[in-house]
């Protein structure tokens, strides 16, 4: 079994199928040593984890968990194009698109939860560049969107 | 002709020349086999196809046309850079910035308008990642915002 | 001393020390020619140059300024990358977050002032393609977020 997926077996952790479009495009692509994934949402099944605006209809903590889940999400998604996850090099970009409502500044605290399981499932080479942005209105109420990119073999 | 231009002309679409920069940055640009276009709008001519927000002022259908109008000006972006078409081998990402009024969902549907495009222009090589986030106040007034990146030869 | 270097002394910008991350990432990262940051904000020392939403706190006068900062920010970025900024072949794109009241529609405006800082700067190799984009909450209640990615020799 390979490294990584030691690790996600070591943190409880069980890559779903990596979920499906909600629209006219693809899920995740490869382009030269590059893997980018669509918007993330954090789909468990065929459910979203929650839906609706950090700070105004759901706490931190739920937008935390909202957050790892999308990125494991994302994680299955990179795995569905490379097939052995160690062939990741590094993460090299997540960026984070946050459902919100009017004053709403802990966008960082929320996008910790995708941080912080990729560093803990890809270890140095989970570290990642990250874009932290508030959006008013998210489609299918998600609270969050992630996008991630990274450099593989 | 190159086949991405039969395809174009059998859709009924004539390229457009790409539309120039609202400030002091270029329209698109070429880096190893990457090309990635500046933000697009809907421009027929010196005017934007719609204007306003979706939800609120424009309709699905509207936003659906103008996001169709600004994959057409990116197309024409992405040959200013490359010349042949069908030097593109594959369309790698579209960015989807929808405008919309307050409780606005159908992100996905407008965007649509590009996806299909892009697909029907370029048929498998067609096929793109794709995100898809909603903005309170957008640049011109205008309903989208794409950004297209393209793997090339 | 470098070009790019002798230019910053010209216009009087001393590049201050890369700013810190604010959660679990890194600031910036190189995958393969290309650099890419995190999203920047016009950090001085361990305040922001202003905070605040354009048209409703701000003017557009200090948006400009927030967005020039926040591109000699993430030149010093790049440089911790790269060491040498004189290596840089070109910058190939501004993503351009800006925090926004209702009605405002002035990005483009906001943004030139971290554009014409990196044309100023890296002059032919500082033309970018760029991204515009209106925030309703932002981290920090930071007036603008900028991503700058680089093609490196």
């Amino acid at each position: 079994m390979s490294t990584v997926e030691t690790r996600l077996r070591e943190l409880g952790i069980e890559l779903p199928p990596a979920p499906k479009a909600v629209g006219a495009y693809v899920t995740v692509i490869r382009t030269g040593n590059l893997v980018v994934t669509s918007g993330q949402l954090p789909w468990v099944g065929d459910k979203l984890l929650f839906t609706g605006k950090l700070g105004s209809e759901l706490t931190v903590e739920q937008g935390f968990a909202a957050a790892r889940q999308s990125a494991i999400n994302a994680i299955a998604q990179i795995k569905s194009v490379v097939g052995d996850l160690d062939t990741v090099r590094q993460i090299v970009r997540l960026e984070g698109f946050v459902h919100c409502g009017p004053g709403f500044r802990q966008h960082p605290q929320v996008l910790n939860g995708a941080s912080e399981l990729l560093n803990a499932v890809f270890g140095e080479r989970g570290r990642h560049t990250r874009t932290a942005v508030g959006v008013h209105e998210m489609p299918l109420d998600s609270p969050v969107q992630l996008i991630v990119w990274a450099e593989v073999a």
